[in-house]
């Protein structure tokens, strides 16, 4: 097989704790750089948790996860896909931040993933705490509201903290649809549960059409039915992908900083996730690994290897506009 | 919402990670308060180890599961039970124990919940060892043998160890049925595992009438069928919880003198404490996390999550018994 | 009950904390001693991860593996079976190695385990990584290829490494079987999973006629359908039974060189090895526990009893062959 | 001896891992206690971190040294000071903080070290990152600038960060020099080094006539001659005492945001601060110890031993003000 | 070299991660064995913590510091003693215990060293808590009482705990000078520190003539200055060694139950121990080493080393002894 | 101040947390990239520990002391030395390696720096276990032995082990004197310590006229005193600075294979480094950090800024060579 310039390195000849981490042991890639032009889909970290109300540390996730992703291999052996053989893959490096500026932060994000969006490029994210999916959005939906299947124990679409603090991690997904970032007919949120502050809190995302399903309703579903339940809700249509860690059980996850018990395990992650093969992906994130609070590590492995199952549906995604998209230009 | 003086700190106003450490951020009330007469249900912790045949450290875990408690919300998504709404509920402190003194420190135990029997306060405890279960149970069952609904890797109905010793954290309800605690043909004991000291170990308590259902039986029968089973053997009379952290897989609680692996999952005991709804509960206790082998946090937090689900059930008996109580008294 | 030399020390008696630490508390027995010709089964340690392509530390697996398993008790509660009572059973010690030498080692292992083939010991071993299975099958399998029940998260049927390495922990059994000392037909792996470095990768082994059922696979059979498939493909001929811990989900063995999630749970492992009970059984081994990255200690637990389960089905096949020779025997 | 109403839990009446955690087992005293008008010293925890820009957790520093403080006894043996038979010192709880709003925070603690102010509460507080010394010297120095013995293994007298930023744990003795809260000509700093991000990164506070003794000046004068200086430069005035625990050697206190190697022994820097005894002392705090990098809690339990030490020479010297005020209110 | 049968295992033919640990890789040999009689120094276990007020878990140190014994070599460069070839040393296992039952080990204990002492064998042993000394004492001192070099921070004369519990690890030495096993004017306790309970904690101890080197003295005498000192209280007469690794700062030993900063360093600790060459010891103990507080294994591998010290020092003692002893038979 | 494209990142621009881990933040500069010829010192990564005798782990130590180095700042406050300043640096990424074959991986290292030698870059290196120091020097001695200051516990100067095995981390600078590529009168080892196989060990290296400081010598000549032996040593010619983290005591750096109490600190070490300044320095490594076994990461950082600390000098001496150079060709 003819390797590109963009496939990793092989662990069968470089040993996988060799050389210096990037994410899945791609090329990093800078702006500057002329092979920047050719990718398809940017990984990227986004290395801030100042929207954090309890515990911070998920400022460290993407170094922990690139270095936890150099045990990634290629092929998925429940799906087949090879995305590094479907897309030109890289790791574009950390967008830049503010640790002590909520605001610039936001906006320093947002330009960041425009260039990424005007250059046709996908954006697959590595947070950083949730709020960060919100200048991200901002950035790929500016064309219009886009859907999305959230994996998560909680809505995140709590109003306001602390008094008048709208940007926390328990808000991105109530800005972003006041925003018209995000459909929310078009929002599917999987794993919710945990006590709540008073009765009425998820009230306000139900009302505006998500769909939620919680953590019961999943188990009474089973992954088969929610996987149904979810292509219904996003459709066709141009969709994002949210992954949040505590949407796992605290023992998959431990180094998150909102853990709730009772959570899903990592195979019925990959079987969901696996299971989002054939929608309309434009892009995901991987948000909350945690590596402070992550002593076994265990959070940043598993955070990369569903990192790597988001990028196998999200290859086959782009793989299958970009052929659409050469053989419209053919036929034409 | 107009707040009583036993709400907890909100975590919407003053983060989860401010404030002095106490059960559920609710507030601490010495029997020296006014507030004290009204508490209806005490949080008391019995930091103390020494009924422990192997690894000690459970005299840590009031401290800890009361830090990890800051992390509890209020309203329980799955019931909607809002146990602060519906009872007074405090921190009462710790009893007071001496770490080298077995024999003493039973006594000052049952002095300590004899205390809040007269004074109608139903307790939920966090251990400590298992032992500390006889002598609460000494304060709580005074008037007459009560029924338990008991989540264990073990049965703890063990005889003795080391030659005489009859006090062990294997031994505490083999005590209580000879003394006339408990009922035992009103005990039902659910997650039981693990290799045994001999063919016989557990004839003793099944010839006595208690329902053992092992791990093998639990998953034959699933989590309806273990209720029903549960719910039959205690019936309507007063009834303890006692849950053992080791009941739960190591995964989900490592931190814990006796480790069994192949447990229940966090979510089926949530499902298990819930199902206890409705049920004429009186108290009970959650034991033997021990700090000192939990180095992530993990076993403090899940039991601080269970402490939750079962103040919730609780809350509800104790706040349907005050109802009729009141309706009684307005009848008559 | 009468004590026989081989009895473990008895928790009830001396704390399992106390004390040297052997493997389930058994003697030591080494070759100068009177005893080891009565021995049935022996315990072996092989502390040795030289051919580790990844995270090494299984060197130090025998010794933590011991300590762990200190806290075996005698009767498995499920199966009945006394596997101390069924067979004589001894912690034989360490197999000497060379920590940079790999073939000089692979000697010095066949060695030490043609002394005990020789001597009618059947081994029950603790890596160690999975290369340490290839020079104890050279010594068990000297006579014709065995069968071999295979418990995994990898086929460990790669060819080479690294160019033109031969010898590693991801090639043990392509070489057993190109040295005939296992029959490809009569293998069952289960358990496998993770992506693979490329798609060709597990031909090889399935084109040897392996029975390959992957993680899916097994979800879909279920634990039941997995025992009939496997006792179907190795039937009634000598079976060896090889656990790797990375079988099982990293939540449960987080201390091991190549974890991949959505593996196998305890429970499961517990029924899967349960229900090898009948088998024509001739030694197995447990591998691949790596303490280094075990922080918390219970990869060590976890394999310490799984090992105790492999026991108990091993020295009911032992049992059952001295019986029958006894028979046969009184019968000539 | 009769014990007051201030006095901490006695360690031989309860153990000390027993009892909910006030800093020291102090009793807790709320702004509405009556008690409040009594103290004399007040124990406060700014659980905050937001001007942190490396590694945060400093946020939960005050619950840890809570923990950790419950170790302490009352007599220090060196210097024979019982603070607690001296003043009546409380634990004042924790200061509300915003999370994610760090100049709200900001006044937020402004406001209540005001309130104790104005009280004539001394403060001896425990962040937090350094950043939290502005708001509360902002109160304490409202009348104006104070000296200060300064720990630390950076100057913190920074301009700004990240662009504009100018708050942050860099800066606060650069803001507070500008407010005129602190006089430059009184302050001492002890323990600086590691490397500087350019050649001219100290001038500005040496400009101002900060005396700096770096590590290496103060392995040259020794401790004795360090306290010696230290005396000379703040003088008969108020003074206000800092300790950053990133001034001791990072393996005293691994536990905080910004370590440098070959800082001071906790044996030097309780020389140092017992050696403060007779000074001017109106307030102090210990800060940086930051819990989610404290694996083995040694820094936190390094913090309130310091803290303890600390304690003893403000209980001193207030204890010494309150004699001489009386004297002067009975002579007059 | 002729190897004897008291030799350890070398770590060039055997790596030390390899094979059983037991104390420095010696035979273990029980009373059963003929070599018993052969021993010259026994390394004893004392696996319990039933004293201890505080935190637990120096139960676990006997087998912890085995593990970490095995990387000890042979020859001592500072001093040149070889202890193995000076005298026949053994690892005699752990001595009965029994955790729930304070009393009754305290006589297993006796019972042990009474049938070493009688057997003419040497005691090195490894706690425990620190009143495992007590019942070691009784049984080496009943014919009068002995001289003690005492390492730790803390003097443990104090009367009693927790009203009126005379045995725990704060009290040991005071009940061997009331039992007369002690001669108060023949001992010297180096490296005391930390707070007291009350101004007259320690006054008891001196006042019956211990020579007390508190942390102050200690770094004012200097080594060779506290050495002299040592060597002239306890002068030429039997004299017991009892290092508590308290003595030592916590970054050295930061698993222990009593931790108090500013104390020795290790190499100080080397130093000490080595200048009590030539001294008449008889016997000698490593305690409080406490393994669950010991994430990094450092206080059970620092334990070992000067358990080594300690076996170094003790090995030429009683090599002279039997020197001495030969002589004078053979010109007798 | 004008920016060359060898600057580290600086952290007032981008936090030290975010971005792709370098040493130091470096560029990664590939043998393919035109910057590489312009490079005059290249930090090179050695993820081998093939060697190890006894704990591996050394493989993971490039990555961490990667991600660790990312704290370092420009400016060396106690010499004014900017390296970056001095010297264009960059990270050149990690030599190929196999694990699984020692002989392979000494070629595959020598040739790597070959080339570097070749293309006139100074190699600062980061091991791998000390056997890597040999094929470095295979390297930069191919001309003629040079000279060494080692730091380090152990000589490494022994024979052989297990048999016959010559090539581990206990003999590389015997293999070096051996094959001339060291002059043994020209190396000074500093920090020798631990006990010893035998009686004999370090004879060889002494006989070959090596200086041995070991640790009781260093404390009596203290730091001056024995740079002025280390500088009279080695003298003006060609030096390679080794440095193994086990120089230092364990509690500065646990995460080593082989640490030995009673060492250096790190204040120690930094003075005996910057004392090296003016010597004419060849190349350097930091060897010996052991991830798996630094649970706080406190190696990792303290072998990050000790190699800052070599950098320091070994730039001041490359470029007064250039220097030196550049004159000599304008006066010629």
């Amino acid at each position: 097989m003819e390797k590109n310039r963009f496939s990793p390195v092989t662990a069968t000849v470089l040993p996988r704790f060799a050389g210096i981490a990037t994410f899945m042991r791609l090329p990093y890639v800078t702006p500057q750089d002329p092979l920047h032009a050719e990718v398809d889909i940017g990984l990227v970290g986004i290395p801030w948790d100042g929207g954090t109300t309890n515990r911070a540390g998920a400022r460290h996730g993407p170094r922990h996860v690139r270095d936890a992703s150099t045990m990634t291999r290629n092929v998925n052996r429940a799906s087949g896909i090879n995305p590094f053989a479907l897309c030109n893959c890289a790791d574009l490096g950390d967008t830049p931040v503010n640790p002590v500026d909520l605001m610039a932060t936001l906006a320093l994000i947002t330009d960041f993933y425009t260039t990424l969006h005007d250059a046709g490029i996908a954006p697959l994210s590595v947070g950083g705490d949730h709020l960060v999916s919100l200048p991200v959005l901002r950035a790929l939906a500016k064309n219009g509201p886009i859907g999305m299947v959230h994996f998560d124990a909680h809505t995140d679409t709590w109003d306001r903290y602390f008094g008048d603090s709208l940007y926390t991690h328990g808000t991105p997904f109530r800005r972003a649809i006041e925003e018209n970032l995000l459909d929310p007919k078009r929002i599917v949120q999987i794993g919710i549960r945990g006590a709540q502050y008073n009765d009425s809190e998820n009230d306000w995302g139900e009302r505006q059409g998500i769909r939620v399903i919680d953590i019961d309703e999943f188990h009474a579903l089973g992954v088969p039915g929610v996987l149904a339940e979810a292509r219904r809700v996003v459709g066709d249509l141009p969709t994002y992908v949210s992954f949040d860690v505590d949407a796992l059980d605290p023992v998959y996850a431990p180094g998150t900083g909102t853990p709730e018990i009772g959570g899903l395990t990592t195979y019925e992650a990959q079987q969901l996730v696996r299971g989002l093969c054939g929608l309309n992906l434009v892009g995901g994130d991987l948000v909350e690994v945690s590596p402070p609070f992550d002593q076994t590590g265990n959070t940043a492995f598993v955070g990369a290897t569903l990192l790597y199952e988001i990028l196998c549906v999200l290859a086959q995604s782009i793989a299958k506009r970009k052929r659409d998209a050469t053989r419209a230009l053919v036929s034409a």
